[in-house]
């Protein structure tokens, strides 16, 4: 194959870097998938060989979260904003409410289409503080259908270190899209989690909901097939055609990750990438400034901002021109963000900050 | 590239063969997009690089198909399946009533999914007849909020060689799914086509849905974002993360589609090879017998049957030896099919008519 191309450090929020091996195994299979004389992209997804593929994408994710037995998984589409909709279409009954801790962008987004179904409850909302921090206490209902918290907020860069306690019987619901296989976490504590995959667990075009057995005894009658958790998990994410492509580039992403030793050894390399971009930004006496407080930093995005705009965009054109990309910030919070997702090595953020010392000493 | 793969005669019904061309033009560009250093799955669905993609992919599909200007494109997940809520979601207002026509088990399943929804009508119901003919006359409700056909049923191989005529003032809807881009049609008469790209446009994991605009204005308040045409039309299909990847390969698809002369030239080669396996059907004297009635006989799915339930086994068998893929039929209507759609050439056609024949001599 082709050894000769231009590769660059890819810091995109999502869609983003994927391992280079799981690129150049799918380019190797492109023509012909393991002698189908086939692309994945065309074989039947009722083949013996796509079966194989999405059944050890689910066995390898299975052993990489620790899923227990009674979580089933699915491979979906539409992305999480489509379960912002599922989710309450599913989970909460007719007159019942739902929870939502409101940490930036996609929680609060989550929580407005939670809202335009029914009853929906803030246990707490960060936006006055600018979204720059964890909430200290939560409201919480103990009656509530199900409790829903965004993991990390990829805009924001708030991660939560542990899970939020929901009242006993409450179930907890995670959007997991940003964090997603970045670290070991103990599924036994969720009800159900979702991520869009294409951040640290495959391209854009597939969503991954893991979902306790008994959440998928709620789905009201006369939901829309499409729509209900029940039905799709009982079809092995197979009632209708799925992302055949993005489930083959997840799995070979998730074999990768296994490869690399599990979820442990790469939340040692997330942290050890994170830790020296912070330590950057603390270092640089306020020339760079970190958007979240230290105690709700993200390990996966890093907002910052520089002394004054006109210093953002010579930042944003000069690392682009030095092949780091991806590190203008999201319009809502202005300046810089760099995404250190799984795909990315400690190279990736060895280049960043050395550009970022660079940079300070030539503008600073 | 290699050159040394496998290639087969892929019969598939979808997920199906893709043009060579298009997966070594993917496979080529899969470590560096145009020297972006990054791959097209890696690239921000914001970036300028995806924009070209996603505009090219829709100007292109305008060209082929003639789409006036008052028409929107979106590129959407969830497949034809998920548009088949959608569709009364969005069109049919609270109270009123939809009209299908029923010709085999996809226009069924979208009848069966409107009328969870809300008041649904079979204009024409072909079950009684095994699905395999098209119907005389239709009883068409004047005041519907849309009348829906599926232009070409996968499963039974039956095709509307014309549109069927709503009443006036009635928007006429289509399911496209497996003829889409396989021929020209008028768009002008249509309010809304919708189509998985997994037949003839690109792989599975992108519905391409084709809206006039007034069709933009029915959607209810309170639809989920996700759901909403309006919103997703509005955002040129960038409400949230698109399928990225799955919208590039249609975009190389529908270049190809010009670069073999655009629908009329296409449509002259499925006719052809459609021909070559009617007639040798037609002409084995009844060891080979089609599902479909000859008027409504489709020229992108031919089921059909041998003398016995063991003789197909074998056949399905053989012709995997023989590289043909993807012959063996739907449970629901047995014996064998052959999907042809755009990608396949006139030698696929060859392929299989001469072993249909040598299978006649040996087995008949």
């Amino acid at each position: 194959m082709s050894t000769d191309h231009k590769r660059v450090f890819n810091f995109n929020p999502g869609p983003a870097a994927l391992p280079l091996e799981v690129l150049q195994q799918a380019q190797a299979e492109m023509l012909d998938y393991r002698g189908t004389g086939m692309s994945v992209m065309e074989i039947s997804h009722r083949s013996k060989e796509f079966e194989a593929i999405i059944q050890t994408a689910e066995a390898d994710l299975r052993e990489l979260l620790g899923i227990p037995a009674n979580y089933r998984i699915m491979f979906l589409q539409g992305g999480a904003s489509l379960q912002f909709a599922m989710l309450p279409m599913n989970l909460r009954p007719a007159g019942a409410s739902a929870d939502y801790i409101v940490t930036g962008t996609w929680s609060k987004t989550a929580f407005k289409e939670a809202q335009k179904l029914g009853a929906t409850h803030a246990a707490a909302n960060m936006e006055t503080n600018g979204f720059n921090d964890l909430p200290g206490t939560l409201d919480l209902d103990p009656h509530a259908a199900y409790l829903h918290f965004t993991s990390n907020e990829t805009i924001h860069g708030v991660e939560f270190s542990r899970e939020p306690i929901p009242p006993a019987g409450v179930p907890l619901v995670c959007d997991a899209s940003s964090d997603f296989i970045s670290r070991p976490i103990d599924v036994s504590k969720y009800a159900l989690i979702y991520a869009g995959a294409q951040k640290n667990a495959g391209p854009a075009g597939v969503v991954i909901v893991i979902a306790r057995e008994d959440m998928l005894e709620r789905t009201p009658a006369n939901t829309p097939i499409m729509l209900d958790y029940k039905t799709l998990a009982a079809s092995g994410s197979l009632h209708n055609t799925p992302p055949c492509y993005a489930i083959y580039i997840t799995g070979l992403t998730f074999k990768w990750a296994k490869q690399m030793g599990g979820l442990k050894a790469i939340a040692a390399r997330n942290q050890a990438k994170a830790s020296m971009v912070y330590k950057t930004i603390d270092e640089s006496g306020g020339f760079y400034r970190g958007h979240a407080k230290a105690a709700a930093r993200s390990v996966m995005n890093i907002p910052f901002r520089l002394p004054a705009e006109d210093l953002e965009e010579t930042f944003a054109s000069e690392s682009k021109k030095n092949d780091l990309i991806g590190l203008k910030g999201h319009r809502s919070v202005g300046g810089m963000r760099a995404s250190l997702y799984n795909a990315l090595d400690i190279q990736a953020a060895e280049a960043l900050t050395g550009f970022m010392r660079e940079f300070q000493k030539k503008h600073g």
